[in-house]
C-alpha cells in the first residue's frame, strides 16, 4: 500500500454509476430489452477486446488507429477496445455462418470506448444499442427494424410530437440523381459526392461543383426540389427503379399499419456514402431546444466480406447511444421517479430485543417477495430513521421490547407518515 | 475494405455470446439481481478503464503490471482495464465519502480483464459479482453478506447438499495462535505466516519452520487439532478475545436463523494474509467431482485509505466469477431449459395475402404482451416452419387466402403438433 493519495475522479470521459444512476440505467436497458424481445429480437454480445485488424479492415488504418484505444498485448498482437459493434457482430456471424437461422433478428447493448475529446453527449465510454436483421434482402426487414425503433420509443411513453423517423433510400438517391442529371452510373456517383458535401460547403461552391460536372441550373433546381417533396412525388421521378419501388412499398406499409405518423421522407438523409446501399434513416428529436438526429441506420450489403470470401450476408439496422437516449427521455420528461411506489422496508433494531427476532421478520418479508433489510450495526433510533429516508425506504418497522412482548410491530409509512400497529402474523397482509 | 480474410475467432481468453448463451447469462444475472435487491442491496458500476495507479497502490507494481491489461493513453497516463472491482469501488466511495448513506449495501456485476494464461475456469474476460457492506464494523454485517450469498444460491434451487460456507475469523486466528504458541503479537504473526503456507510445503518443513519459531510438538498438535474442531471447542481456547466473540455471535445467529446447515467452521480458511482482518469465508461446491472453493470473501478494515487520509471505512463482502457460478449450476443440474414454457409466435406469410394483414396480427399479439414476429422475407412455407422450429418458436400462425377470407388463422403448437383454427378476434384468448 503506497502512501500517496490518489485521485477519486473516474478516468476522463467515463462515468461512475452510483445506485441512483444505476437504477435509471437498469430501468431503461430493461425497457429496451423487453420491447425488442416482444418483437422476437434476440440479444447477443461479444468481448470488449478485439483484434485491431477488424477495425482497420472496415475503416482504414488511420481512422482505426485514431478512434480506438489500441495497444500491443504481450504476445505482440494489436488489440483494440471495441469502438462500435458492427465488426464484432460480423465476426460472430461469420464464425457460425452455416449454422445460423436466417433471417437473424439480433440486438446487443455493449459498452465500448472511443478515443475522442469528451464533450456534451460524446463520452469515451458509452453503451450502444445495436439492432439488426441479417440475411433478408427485401424491404420487409427495413420495415421491421424501423418499427422496432418506433416501438421502443413508444414503450418509454414518447409520442409522435417528440420524435420523427426521417427515411430515404440510397438506391433511389443514385437512381434519381442519374435520372435528373442524365449521366451514367459513374457520372451520377460524382454528382452524389458533391451532394453529400452540400451542408459542408457554401451554396456558391456547391453550384460551381455541379456546373463543372455538366449540370444546368434547371437540373440543380430539380435536385433542390427533392428536399421538400413527399415520397409520392419524389419516387414519380424514376418510378421503375428498384430504389423507388422499395420506398413506395415501405411507405405504403407504414401508412397501412398506422406508423406513418412517426415517419417522413427526407432526401437529405444520406449517411456514410460508401457503406449504406438501400433504406437509410435517422430518428430526430422534435424538441425545439434539442432538434437533431438522435440515431440512425440503414441497409448495407456485405456484412461478412472481411471474414469470408464468396459469402454475402446483408444487414439492416441501427445503433443508439445511451447518452442520446437518456437526454431524449429527460428532455421530454419521460423518466419517472423510480423510487416512487416501490415497497422497501427497513427493520430498525433496539439492543433489548433479541437480534434473531428482527432477522426472522426480515426473512418473512423476503419470503413474501417484499424488499427488506434489517438496519445492520447498532445506532440510535433517530439515525436509523434518517438512514431509511435517505435510502429511499418506503416503510420502517419498529419493534421495541413492548411490541416484541405482544408479538406485534409498529409500521411507519414514510410517504404518509402514518403509523400502524400490526400483529406479527398479519405483517405480510399489511403490504399486500 | 482490405482484401485480406480475417480470423473469426474471438480474442484469446474471451467469449462470444450467441443468443442461447446470452439468454442463459441474462437469466442468471437477473436471478442474482432480484435476490440481492430483495435484501436491499443496491447495484452500482464504474468504468472499464481506471488509472493503473490504483492497482499499484493495492497490489504493488509488479503484480499490477503483470496481471492487468495496461497501456499509456495519448496523454501519457497509464491506464488499465479493471482486473477486479475493489479499487474502483474504493475510489467511487471515496469520491462521495461525506454524502453516502452508511452502511452501504452495494453490489455490482462488472466485466473485467485479467492477463493470465487461459485455462479451465480462468478466462481473460469475465464478469464478477461483487457484494459488499461498507461502514459497519460489527458481525451483523458479516452475517448479512453471508446470508446474501446463501440466499442467491438457494434462489437458483441449490440446497445444503450442494454447497457449504466455510467460515473462520482472522482476529480469532491471530489470537488463538498467540494463545497456543505463548508468544507476543509479532511472534504470532511469524507463526501465522508459516501456517498460511501449510498446504504449499511438505509436512516435514512445516514442522521444522514451527520448531524454529520455538513451538513444541505439543503446541503443533494443538494447532493441528484446530482444523477438525467445531466452533464451540475452538473458541473455548481463547474465549475472551474479540475474534472468538465475533465467531460465537455469528454462529449463534446462523443457528437461530436456520442458516447453520449451510455453514461450517473451518480453521483452514485464511485468505490473503495481509488483507483480511475479521470474518473470512469461502463457499465450497460439495459435488464430489468438483469439490473446491467457488468463491469467498471477508472483512477488511480500510477501504478508502489510498484515496483519503485520516478516513476509515471498513468493508465486508465477496466476489464471485460468472464462470464459477455457471459451472456450479451445470454440475448440479440447476439450469432449466430456458425456451420451455415460453410463448413465442411466428406469423408465416403467403404472397397472395396482403402483407399488412400479417403485420396487423403481429401488432395485436405484441399489444397483448405476446412475443411475436412475422417471417421477414418471403420463402416457401416449409422453410418458414423450419425457421420457427430452429428459432425456438412455440407456435406458428398460418393464414392463407382461404383463412384470410374467413377472418381466421390456423395455429400450430410446435410442442404438441396440434393445429387449431381460431377466429382472428379470438386470437389472444387462445394464448391466455
Amino acid at each position: 500500500m503506497c502512501a500517496q493519495i490518489l485521485s477519486t475522479q473516474p478516468y476522463k470521459g467515463t462515468r461512475d454509476f452510483y445506485p441512483d444512476d444505476m437504477r435509471l440505467r437498469n430501468w431503461f436497458f430493461g425497457k429496451i430489452r423487453r420491447s425488442l424481445e416482444l418483437s422476437a429480437y434476440e440479444e447477443y454480445n461479444g468481448p470488449m477486446l478485439e483484434s485491431l485488424d477488424i477495425y482497420i479492415a472496415k475503416s482504414g488504418e488511420e481512422i482505426a488507429n485514431k478512434q480506438t484505444y489500441n495497444f500491443a498485448d504481450r504476445g505482440g498482437r494489436m488489440v483494440a477496445i471495441r469502438p462500435e459493434m458492427t465488426p464484432s457482430v460480423a465476426r460472430i456471424v461469420a464464425a457460425k455462418m452455416g449454422e445460423l437461422n436466417y433471417p437473424l433478428k439480433w440486438f446487443s447493448i455493449p459498452n465500448m470506448y472511443r478515443y475522442e475529446r469528451p464533450q456534451h453527449g460524446r463520452l469515451r465510454e458509452f453503451w450502444q444499442l445495436n439492432v439488426d436483421i441479417f440475411g433478408c434482402d427485401t424491404y420487409e426487414a427495413d420495415l421491421d427494424v424501423i418499427e422496432s425503433a418506433i416501438s421502443l420509443l413508444l414503450a418509454f411513453g414518447a409520442d409522435e410530437t417528440m420524435f420523427k423517423v426521417h427515411i430515404n433510400n440510397r438506391r433511389f438517391f443514385n437512381d434519381v440523381i442519374a435520372a435528373i442529371s442524365g449521366t451514367d452510373a459513374e457520372g451520377a456517383r460524382l454528382v452524389s459526392k458533391v451532394i453529400d458535401r452540400k451542408d459542408k460547403v457554401d451554396r456558391e461552391s456547391y453550384e460551381k461543383d455541379l456546373h463543372e460536372l455538366g449540370l444546368s441550373d434547371e437540373q440543380i433546381a430539380k435536385i433542390d426540389a427533392l428536399y421538400t417533396m413527399n415520397v409520392k412525388d419524389a419516387t414519380a421521378l424514376c418510378p421503375d427503379t428498384i430504389g423507388a419501388q422499395e420506398l413506395v412499398s415501405l411507405f405504403d406499409m407504414l401508412d397501412k399499419t398506422g406508423l406513418s405518423k412517426y415517419c417522413v421522407f427526407d432526401f437529405g438523409i444520406i449517411r456514410g456514402l460508401d457503406y449504406y446501399t438501400g433504406t437509410v434513416f435517422e430518428v430526430f428529436d422534435e424538441a425545439p431546444e434539442n432538434n437533431r438526429a438522435m440515431f440512425g441506420g440503414g441497409r448495407y450489403d456485405n456484412l461478412v466480406g472481411m471474414f469470408a470470401k464468396n459469402a454475402k450476408i446483408s444487414g439492416v439496422g441501427y445503433g443508439m447511444g445511451d447518452v442520446t437516449l437518456e437526454s431524449f427521455l429527460l428532455t421530454h420528461g419521460l423518466v419517472p421517479d423510480l423510487n416512487e411506489g416501490e415497497t422497501k422496508v427497513l427493520v430498525t433494531r433496539f439492543d433489548d430485543v433479541p437480534y434473531e427476532q428482527y432477522l426472522s421478520i426480515v426473512d418473512t418479508l423476503r419470503q413474501n417477495g417484499i424488499t427488506a433489510s434489517i438496519y445492520v450495526g447498532s445506532k440510535k433510533f433517530g439515525k436509523q430513521i434518517d438512514y431509511a429516508i435517505k435510502g429511499h425506504y418506503s416503510h420502517v418497522l419498529i419493534m421495541g421490547s413492548s411490541e416484541a412482548e405482544s408479538a406485534s410491530v409498529k409500521i411507519k409509512d414514510l410517504s404518509t407518515r402514518e403509523e400502524s400497529l400490526v400483529a406479527l402474523d398479519k405483517l405480510c397482509e399489511y403490504f399486500n
